[in-house]
């Protein structure tokens, strides 16, 4: 464990060389400490240089899911004031879900660099190779009926979309309910859980798995990764996974907000403008049946609604969609 | 644990004496081994002559939720096939979500003669104390979506009742959405928890609390127990509760099945069978506001249908309801 102290003295003082008397004073530890502190946190990522007369400098953080590094300036009031982080998890919506029965509170985010048995919808795998991908799920305490969770899994393909937009700068697409795609190949899935009584939720873990500098080799067939579609648009950078990592949270934290206070039909809306399905042809598959028809509406239970061949309306609130061609 | 091969030979013979050296052959014990036996049987409370020359014969099973006395001749193929039973126990409901969770299948049956935190609807408590309540939960695994988990809950209330009143002959009623009220008092509670993805139910625990024998000191005010309602009308007998506790497993089977082949419509209408609400003027509370109105129907949903003052229809989905004198 990194000197949470130390580090946040020297990043108060950006490029700054600071003293090691000052370092002493400052973070609270002994002289003779501060060299021990210094190579773990050098052995974390941490670019720091000594210089003999002037003290210690921070030159770059690593891009691990550090908390400490998440939580820097994170503009949140409820969403990541706490974070846990793994090297590697069974699954981080195993574990926000065991520690939500437990008690733990609104807000908490799990975070991994790999997950051994990531999940995605309908028992499906998520494939969470290490090495570049964001897997993080939330506890949410939300005062809602269990037949409005959908209102949280679009929020969130909302929040998600909207954060690799601004961060990345990709064109970021929904395709329903909540997978997140760029130039048709899918580069985040969203699995919403949740435990309810009848007629009240008790908690809803939102996890969300993101490939963002995960290298071609590592994806499935049909993924890809942010670093990718950067690189086919002629910007071959990696993008800092703690900076997206943070913008996501407080983008899911915005629309939290704007579902308590305004309700759901903004977010439908905003849903509506990531996505090309209104309007479009398209072949529904659920698990008893398969229908064709057109996309004509999400509604107010986020429910896509279909027209048919005779006109007819069909709610379809599971299962899977696709565009036909 | 008592002998359950022991029970078997005994119970296949009800009434007679079965010798030494039958009981030997038929539940494979050696001779020394069956005195022993017989005594820890009597402990469990079963009363079992013993005559030097013709052998042993049972003469009375103990009124305890042992799993062997709720599975002999239980009428089911899912529900019950496995039962088991705790002296006490925090919560039937947490005990039976964790084993689900653990992928534990469809049917099991957890039962306690004492919850030493029991749980109600909407985060209340349900008084458990032991000596004369029926205290179980059942994993369910319905292929139904999230939102129809309230037709599991009116399902359970509609099994409940019958249940009662094909073995007391007392008038239960149910009081929406699941309460089982006999005299106008509470005699059965009921509590629906699930796990569920947004489009998904991956599994639903039905938890049915029952006072049985329960004395009229050990029970809420507001509360009564089957005994106390059989004394009420002068028929002043204990009930067995292994025989209810088996008619309602059996009950809750054959709604279920009923569910899955004839669908939510034959359940609606039994509901409003038992119920005197529908037509009633009611008081709605929910958690976020009051309103009077008279309750009109049940829906596909399970939600009550509440026309107010200017004849606008509400949908009640959460919440409490009492009926206007």
């Amino acid at each position: 464990m990194h000197d949470e102290k130390i580090l946040k003295v020297l990043r108060d003082r950006p490029g700054e060389y600071v003293s090691s008397d000052e370092l002493c004073k400052d973070a609270d530890i002994s002289r003779a400490a501060i060299w021990k502190r210094m190579e773990s946190l050098r052995e974390e990522g941490y670019e720091i240089e000594a210089s003999p007369h002037l003290g210690y400098r921070l030159v770059a953080s690593p891009d691990s899911l550090i908390p400490d590094e998440i939580k820097w300036k994170l503009d949140t009031r409820i969403l990541g004031k706490e974070v846990i982080a793994y090297k590697k998890v069974d699954s981080t919506n195993d574990v926000a879900y065991s520690l939500a029965e437990k008690g733990m509170k609104e807000g908490l985010v799990i975070i991994a660099e790999e997950q051994a048995a990531g999940k995605g919808r309908l028992g499906r795998k998520w494939a969470s190779p290490p090495k570049g991908g964001i897997y993080m799920s939330c506890i949410l305490r939300p005062d809602i009926m269990p037949n409005e969770i959908s209102r949280i899994t679009l929020l969130a393909a909302v929040a998600v979309a909207k954060a690799i937009r601004e961060f990345s700068g990709l064109s970021a697409m929904i395709k329903w309910p909540n997978d997140i795609l760029i130039n048709g190949k899918k580069v985040c899935g969203i699995l919403t859980e949740m435990k309810a009584e009848a007629d009240a939720v008790g908690f809803i873990i939102l996890g969300i798995g993101i490939n963002v500098n995960t290298s071609r080799a590592d994806l499935p067939k049909v993924g890809t990764s942010l670093k990718e579609e950067m690189s086919r648009s002629g910007r071959g950078e990696k993008l800092s996974r703690v900076g997206l990592a943070r913008k996501l949270i407080e983008s899911l934290e915005h629309e939290y907000a704007s579902l308590k206070k305004r309700g759901f039909g903004p977010i439908i809306e905003e849903w509506k403008s990531f996505s090309d399905i209104i309007g479009s042809r398209v072949k529904v598959m659920t698990h008893s049946r398969t229908f064709e028809g057109q996309a004509h509406d999400i509604d107010q239970d986020g429910s896509l609604v279909v027209r048919r061949e005779r006109g007819q309306m069909e709610k379809v609130s599971s299962g899977d969609v696709v565009i036909m061609e």
